[in-house]
């Protein structure tokens, strides 16, 4: 039998999703639950019913796993906790600061109701998270270096695009070469804000803006721009369509560390993505750790996870035998 | 209270976890146990007791945890089902395709005793192993890549010391740039064995020796050498000394894959480790995996475990209030 998940919120993560599911056989899509009039939303997947949100509690006998697909700044604080009380749900909460209240309050939830909630399912926090902990557990001296990108960010093309005169905007976060290269090299520096990442900004300016003062709002933008160094292109809309329509992403996570009776060994330790699309990626990830919540669930077990909890086995379709025999 | 770890076999590996456990406050070693006789062996540690192998079944009350440090040809097969009948133990079982074997004697010894037996918990298997499960889980169409290097091969220094005429010997395993660099492109190639990697020999002749026969019984000895591109150095043993004293090591697992209802995006997750002393970052692996069969246990758990069946946070030293707030 199938894993029958339910999508709610069906956006880039939710499309994502209802992909990332077409690629796991055991897996089947239940139900897309939207805010917006269901008619007015066409689905990928032949047969499935596109509902409201509203009526996602009466189908509770319908869907094993709930994948949770809003934004972290309003959406998920609300719905992980309430949808926890009718489902087994995932989340890919990724306000770093807040996940211990985020926790808290899915763990509550999750409790009384006796369903599995896991939370941050991304790769930042997520995949990300994973390799650092394991990182940091196997050489516990040593020192942690995270870099992101290229990629674009979301919350910076934003908050381009809100400036006087921008009609569109795409920021790309990249990292700098050769801070990566010294913390590959085992020299662990100490990096600034400016050393680890720069910042290019692709801008389409509304016809007679002043570019000028475009560029320099940008680059002194206080936390968004002014710590890094920053470069602006002035495009047309034609060529924004062509070169910047894709949302990838990527990033490493490194740890540097010593072993050895006077630390005299160094060892480094790298974990890197390079995603031709950060959405597709991350609901991937959601879609292998719903795998997860539905066999916690199986067993019993209830309350808020992260993928901290969760032994890898359980991500995988196959079995612990031939997961010894295949990939160990 | 600690974690009191004892250390089955003191050679490089045995070593390395004496070293390790002096970098985890949590843990404290109890005693190293040798086939040698007790009075040759001396540790590092202050106070800490040399025993003999016999003597180890009475100190069941005095160890949490014993790492066993055997090689897997003909230690481990016998030693981990022997010692899980009275300790939790670990091992870094490395031959991959014995390990269904190795799992299902340890898992049969270890249910009986009620103990707790973790297996293959070194870098390949163990680290490598548990890349390629979540790069599988997470991008179920793709394809994965394995190198090794640059780093000493044991096996085919050993190779080739068994030469007539060589004196001494290191070989040093070096994945093949372009085969790298195409596969982080996601031009998912097929490579022979000969495409992956190369491998680099430094020799010291005996006196009179006959180099030349030497070099060709090297690149064209079965299995080892006669499907790759081979480069024989003669040295002196001085440089050997100087140059070679070292057991680097390191590797890449990567899996290139991809996502999009019509597999439009490529993916690449890579994971790599660069390591100036191979057994003592074996070392830090089993130390760390150590802490969570001493976790399991108390938990009442017990069974042969692989890195696959350990939730993360087992491996760590913080609580999951702290790893959440810290590394997710």
């Amino acid at each position: 039998m199938s894993i029958r998940i339910g999508i709610l919120g069906y956006g880039n993560l939710g499309r994502g999703v209802e992909c990332a599911i077409k690629q796991n056989p055991d897996m089947e899509l239940a139900a897309v639950f939207t805010r917006r009039a269901p008619e007015s939303v066409r689905i990928q997947t032949q047969g499935v019913p596109v509902c409201r949100i509203e009526d996602a509690v009466q189908m509770q006998d319908k869907i094993d796993v709930m994948i949770l697909c809003g934004g972290s700044a309003t959406d998920l604080p609300v719905q992980t906790p309430e949808f926890v009380q009718y489902f087994n749900v995932i989340d890919s909460f990724d306000t770093h600061a807040k996940i211990p209240e985020h926790f808290t309050a899915v763990d509550e939830a999750a409790k009384k109701s006796g369903k599995v909630g896991i939370i941050s399912c991304g790769w930042d926090p997520g995949m990300f998270s994973l390799n650092r902990l394991y990182a940091n557990a196997v050489l516990p001296q040593g020192k942690d270096y995270t870099f992101w990108g290229k990629g674009v960010s979301q919350g910076h093309s934003d908050a381009i695009r809100r400036i006087e005169g921008v009609a569109d905007a795409r920021q790309y976060t990249i990292p700098v070469d050769e801070a990566l290269a010294s913390v590959r090299a085992g020299e662990n520096p100490e990096l600034t804000t400016r050393q680890k990442h720069t910042r290019e900004c692709f801008v389409v300016a509304q016809e007679g803006a002043d570019k000028a003062r475009i560029e320099e709002e940008i680059k002194t933008m206080p936390n968004y721009f002014d710590e890094y160094d920053t470069t602006v292109h002035f495009i047309s809309e034609e060529e924004m369509k062509r070169d910047h329509s894709g949302i990838p992403h990527g990033g490493f996570v490194i740890r540097s560390g010593k072993t050895g009776w006077n630390e005299e060994f160094g060892n480094v330790i790298e974990y890197s993505l390079k995603l031709d699309s950060n959405p597709a990626f991350t609901s991937s990830i959601l879609v292998a750790f719903a795998r997860a919540a539905y066999r916690l669930a199986e067993e019993g077990q209830s309350g808020c996870r992260t993928v901290f909890d969760i032994a890898p086995a359980y991500l995988s379709a196959k079995s612990g035998e031939e997961l010894r025999r295949t990939m160990l």
